[in-house]
């Protein structure tokens, strides 16, 4: 009955300690239980409390509670249930359900301290919302090869701390990012295709820990979004932005093609004849334009843009985190074979692409531009 | 070549009433054709035609029609496609066949009256409009458990009702519905789990009977629609909304989690990255946010609502049934077998929230709020 | 490494012409690569590079270039995979490989011209943008049923040239087109369901052509666009619009049911309680509202439209074939299974529709009150 699978409870007839009275035990075991630190939940309540009454008064002896008492039904439901064990025996199991509950768990340590963060992200937690910062403001947010997959261990973390509900994703000063850094293609040591190989490898593991992160992700889009920056907005829960923003995706203008699923999530949430504006033919679109194309969830005016953001998501931080969770894999049940196929499908295009006449000269084009 | 099915033609020589001539038989046909109440069909007009030339003048002995003729050729064709038979077995094709139509029809009854409306609806006609109103205006037209069968069974009763081409679903008062009674889990009897299983059951039922509506069905959501009032427009055909309306699932919220597909319905709607501040982060909106992000279908101003949307709902009732219904047929055809999985998926997951931790602490905080 | 399959270097020792040496060739081979017309692509000229140094200087003999020098880099690796060759073996690659560019090129000629239109199209090159111009102002610029198939043949010749990128389709005159020329019911010489066959077949002709063809396809929508006019712009990647146009599908009100597509992409464009007005009760449209329903990508004022739109559109078909052509594909991998499956699932309705006694009556009723 419980959220997320049931504390099962065995059987632990003779298992008790030895040294001290059944009595004594049962005395202990209710002051142990004051030291729980968080709630074991209603149905170990609801269990606790048929144990304990079962152990001190034995059978139900009143009569079950008319119809608006919920509580209450509840409770004389979980009592009632054991009317079959003698009161020693509720005691044992009383004494040994505590000691699942309090054992182990006061020993653990919290494992919400983010660990270190990797080169070019800074990562914090308040409360319950871990925000993950792209730290590298002097070159405008650029990702690396090795930023992909720092990225996607960092999603890692997220998704197994228990402590996070939320994750927000944002960037340090002027620019949320300026999307994959150029110099990936040419300072890469090795050949062309090695080049391209490895980024093929990457970008594909970070497109997936996004496609697979089981918690809410919102992009908090402090500035322009360029390229992969963009495109994994369509992959994200919830996008606000700044109205300093500006969002572009200049794919064939670079001889390059989609990734991260943006040739299926930007069509699904635009359309595809608004979406090709920007997959096929580079449009540069505002804030507020890619607010009403649906790639963005809302916008707010830069000078209020951080005041008014972070306290909304804090809020929601506080949400039940298994409706959070569930609800999100129940809208994403179909898509999520279908984003791995696109991410695949792209990924095999981009290492063809980026090996590709039309990708060397745009990047020549551009070095040669920028060197002036 | 008819709408929907074509009456077929069964070989019926020999089996004419003995006691009259032929010719005797062949006249009363006539006269008890101009009983018929309603037209039999192009196609049954047109072998009608066709078996009165062969009966009366035998085979063709005309021209086929020119070019821009259509009818006449229509007809001319029939009356050929007979030239095999003699004019005695026309006669008695044709007493057969105004048999087939008329027979049987002229004792049937009307369906068109709407049987009795269940507790808590009222349903009415006008003309080939049937209106289904939730009618418990004094508690905001919440629904009850068992009000989830009978808007399933009143659904049954419009889709086989040959008079009625169009359904509109709207409420008495000032709320369109405040959706799931909550005191379905307190009042109910039996334990927590049996209650969850029965609103499952009947949750499922009710969300099929909408999916797999075969004719164009319209909300006219006259005031506000929280939950499952809200979910459920996801799966209508139009939605017509005043502007003091408003719209919200608080899932999250409430522990709970999306239903009537809309997990499913709202995404496609809306884009993800909007439905996901309803489906997760339970945002309310206003009539005109929701007509912009597609979940209503046009917005009128309170003052003129009614006299606005019923006459152009009228309207559409008068258009063809068979195109109507094909239409929608078509474009459904992908959904409706994912719509199927979303509600099993949903379901399952309601049971399960339902019965959590988080689901009763929620419900516990509403009541002990509303009670003080 | 090319864009569009490598081409192959087969093994050419012994080949080469006999009559003169080796040398001589080899200058005539580097003469005869000027007169190449056309880029032969990146991979190509790096191949040349590197057989042309092993056949000239030998095996490397300098050092890698450094981190940032990329082309340099590119250079190299080319040159250094060939050192096991002999400079006499690399001067023969060479010859072979600049003949396997030059000689067949050189005779043929280019097919850029399109070929002499089809009746009621006029086709015409502005650059590398084909427009395909529905050519019957005087009657609104309908679709006969032999248009359908030309139509289709046109396109096949757009895909097939490779001087096209970009395909764009217009009308002349007020409108952009009326849609399916009702007097291809009425005139067809045959029986109703022999010109209901007919139609069924070139229709799923039609549409497939627009669902398969491989380059990007934009709308420049000129005037008002009815029924199959207005269906296909949810096949094409772009539609600008006039905002004199309007749009409209009455199929329910003509009997009939919709087409190209449109009961899957209407849907997908603008959400289904948007479409269904259109797809089921016959809403006319202006091109602002169709806009904000996506099935418009941006409206212009009349006046500057085709001042406009053109150099645009002329602007976009010089990006890099490849990347329009394998984005679109990225775009489309899932759908064009799903379009062709609902091709066939509309065709076969609408044969079925254009026999009934609906659309009969439909039909003669429109050409009854166009006769008076």
């Amino acid at each position: 009955m419980a959220c997320v699978g049931t504390p099962r409870l065995v059987s632990v007839i003779g298992t008790h300690h030895f040294s001290t009275s059944i009595n004594q035990q049962f005395d202990e075991a209710q002051k142990r239980l004051q030291t729980l630190k968080a709630s074991p939940g209603n149905e170990a309540k609801l269990k606790l409390y048929g144990l304990f009454k079962q152990a001190t008064v034995g059978k139900v002896n009143t009569k079950r509670p008319g119809m608006t008492d919920f509580v209450g039904k509840a409770k004389w439901d979980a009592w009632n249930s054991l009317n079959s064990l003698s009161q020693e025996e509720a005691k044992n199991i009383y004494i040994e359900f505590v000691n699942s509950l309090v054992g182990p768990e006061n020993s653990a340590e919290s494992s919400a301290a983010p660990k270190s963060a990797a080169a070019g992200f800074e990562v914090s937690m308040d409360g319950k919302l871990r925000i993950i910062r792209i730290n590298k403001p002097e070159k405008k947010n650029p990702f690396t090869l090795k930023m992909y997959l720092d990225f996607a261990q960092l999603l890692k973390d997220a998704a197994e701390d228990q402590n996070t509900t939320l994750v927000a994703v944002t960037g340090t000063g002027d620019y949320f990012s300026s999307g994959n850094d150029l110099t990936n293609f040419t300072s890469f040591s090795g050949s062309i295709s090695e080049a391209a190989e490895e980024g093929k490898r990457n970008l594909k593991m970070f497109v997936n820990s996004l496609v697979d992160f089981p918690k809410p992700i919102i992009g908090v889009v402090n500035g322009p979004a360029v390229g992969i920056a963009c495109t994994i907005l369509g992959l994200m829960d919830a996008v606000y932005a700044t109205d300093r923003g500006w969002f572009q995706t200049p794919f064939s203008a670079l001889g390059q093609s989609p990734e991260a699923c943006s040739s299926y999530t930007f069509p699904k949430l635009m359309g595809s004849l608004k979406a090709n504006e920007m997959l096929l033919f580079n449009k540069k679109i505002t804030a507020v334009e890619a607010c009403k194309l649906g790639l963005v969830t809302q916008v707010f005016q830069d000078a209020n843009f951080q005041s008014e953001v972070w306290p909304k998501i804090k809020e929601w931080s506080e949400l039940p985190i298994n409706s959070l969770v569930y609800n999100k894999q129940l809208s994403r049940q179909f898509d999520t074979e279908i984003l791995h196929k696109v991410n695949d499908a792209e990924c095999e295009r981009l290492l063809e692409r980026w090996q590709s006449e039309d990708c060397m000269e745009a990047i020549m084009k551009f070095f040669s531009k920028n060197s002036k």
